[in-house]
């Protein structure tokens, strides 16, 4: 008789960070508000943007309805690994163009989106494979992990290392690494990144690198791809995605990159890229076709200066936030190059209780460090992601 | 060290669907091409549609996009399982007004299309759960299965049983069904789907029904759905798409319901849904907003009858293409409930040889039977998803 998957079942026990945002800390809001409705709440609790798609983007999907309802220029399924056009765009105006890389269409898979790109790259790797996570980290690598029944190895991220980790102690398989990092903001430089690549590629580990930040980065010298370190496209997969820096959370358009030259153990050049494109085409038949225009006029000229200045509005907001914070006394990390800034909770105060104090004395609303992480305790991560006005009113409520 | 996953390996000695189709199908045009550039060329081979997204729909997609990009009306994520609107279209047009069943909208979980759905859908049960899948059968049915490592028993479909299997002859957990069939074109009948649902629910085995063709269903009192039949919301779950019934196949949204009160061994209702609603969860993160605004748009009252109106092309192309042929004596199934013509290969020749012939003598170009299984072999899959002036014309080419 039909038995229900161990490996899925292993978290129904916990909640899932989804599960956990919408009920507890969704939950414990509305609980206020009812008791507190003069008080005005300022949601920097999800990751979600909040500004509009840009002309060039917008006048692309109109584009491309018009040409989908008419029968002469009509199409049915897009390429399974994803619109060739879309393909290029990424290595010549994203890799080649803004910074300097040199990558093959070949190696890129349009996802839909980062969420499940770098959860389902896993099924790459033998179930056995040991699973190194930074600790705080973005909660589907770590619960992906646990989904598929693997080891998890914490790479401890905190105040002392700059919220970058050192190298796994013990031998790992698979190492996700997150710059500009969801939840601290903080970022790796060169150095750092280079002690990863040669770490992984001196015991054939598979570095997992999650760049969906990378358009964030203002930091001179901060590498914005893996592959800025040499070799790095022999041992590491980068992630990559419209989501935040075109404001295509709804739109589900992200990457993967393979390259032809990344191996492990018993495999060939092109081997794993091939092994990818048979499970696109047996469990993933790409994402909209309509959102992977729109993603094309996102990397056109006009496109992508109109993303930068979205991303510099977001990036303003955190400035905004992280001073005015740190007016009232409060320590913030991140929010330089990366939309998220991550506040330190004063006088030793837990990640709930520092959750509440900024609700009842600010209604500001965050999400608890320790969701993200054991390490994560004792912080509040404020996404910027939001309407600056909002911004400016909750500094401004006292 | 890295290693691969053996499962994924299963599937690399031999080449997928995808790519048999792409290079010995398509290959073989190709060459056929180049000796022969006089020769007009019927292309019947791909379940693609051609016909374009109906007037409510495009205009669906305009607002949706012009929404997206007003500051005023811009969202970010969609829900994770779905666009609560579309999940109640679903329930309430589609179930309840268009087939009378009541189904509730928590069981609905919007995809990204049946292709995804149904292969990933085993996530849910054991590694060791024994698949049953009809013989010939859509190949991701068979590659999903293999991929998991899971075991596969064949349930045979021949001219014998109308293309439609007996039940099980050995104990299996999940069993595939797919009517009207892809690639037989075949219906099943209330007592036949019975017969499955008694069996489900004597060994605790689950239906994954794909009803993706059942708008094409045209003969009286043949089920469109696997919850016609009472008790099957306790031991299936439906796999539907907008890919061919409003020509969706780039705009990437399908939906699979999972009931509350489906249950399998030491679990109680709901606990299936709930596993489901944590894979979305960490796994995917839903299709993209717009396709599923123009989905919304597709169950109206008008959209729906356009889509009709689509479905209605479609299947006078397969009358069209099935008394064709029949006038040559070519002996035919399917294309009355399905735009998929299932034509048998006269004297003895195989599905290769059929298919050569094919090619050469009228230019018609289809899918060899063998490539859906074994029991295909003898047989060409004809879509008629495809232009009507193609099918008139290739009738017509002597």
């Amino acid at each position: 008789m039909a038995t229900k998957n161990l490996q899925l079942n292993q978290l129904t026990g916990e909640k899932t960070y989804t599960e956990i945002v919408f009920q507890k800390v969704w939950g414990r809001v509305e609980a206020y508000r009812k008791t507190h409705p003069q008080q005005k709440i300022f949601m920097m609790a999800f990751g979600d943007t909040t500004q509009p798609l840009t002309p060039t983007v917008v006048q692309a999907l109109v584009d491309a309805t018009n040409r989908l309802g008419d029968p002469k220029t009509y199409t049915g399924y897009e390429d399974i690994t994803g619109n060739p056009t879309l393909r290029k765009a990424i290595c010549a105006n994203y890799y080649q163009q803004n910074l300097g890389i040199k990558l093959d269409p070949s190696g890129i898979f349009i996802s839909d989106g980062a969420q499940s790109a770098s959860v389902n790259i896993q099924e790459l790797f033998a179930p056995d494979n040991k699973v190194a996570v930074q600790n705080p980290a973005y909660p589907s690598f770590v619960e992906g992990t646990l989904l598929a029944g693997r080891t998890l190895v914490n790479l401890i991220c905190d105040e002392q290392n700059n919220f970058v980790p050192k190298l796994p102690e013990e031998k790992v398989d698979l190492i996700y690494l997150c710059f500009p990092n969801n939840p601290t903001g903080a970022v790796a430089t060169k150095e750092c990144l280079k002690a990863f690549v040669d770490y992984a590629k001196s015991c054939q580990a598979v570095i997992i690198f999650d760049a969906v930040y990378s358009p964030f980065i203002t930091t001179p010298n901060i590498p914005r791809s893996i592959y800025e370190i040499a070799g790095a496209q022999e041992c590491a997969i980068e992630i990559g995605s419209f989501s935040k820096m075109a404001n295509f959370t709804g739109l589900r358009v992200g990457w993967c990159v393979i390259p032809e030259a990344l191996t492990i153990q018993n495999t060939v050049p092109g081997e794993l890229n091939h092994l990818w494109r048979i499970r696109h085409a047996v469990k993933f038949w790409g994402t909209a076709n309509i959102s992977q225009y729109g993603a094309i006029a996102a990397l056109s000229s006009a496109g992508q200066k109109e993303c930068q200045e979205v991303v510099n509005y977001y990036l303003q907001n955190a400035r905004l936030l992280r001073e005015g914070l740190a007016e009232y006394g409060l320590k913030c990390f991140g929010g330089v190059d990366s939309p998220f800034v991550w506040v330190k909770a004063p006088q030793g105060l837990s990640s709930w209780q520092f959750f509440e104090k900024m609700l009842q004395s600010r209604g500001i609303v965050g999400i608890p460090g320790c969701i993200f992480g054991s390490s994560g305790e004792g912080y509040l991560r404020l996404s910027t992601l939001g309407q600056r006005e909002e911004i400016v009113a909750a500094l401004e409520n006292n």
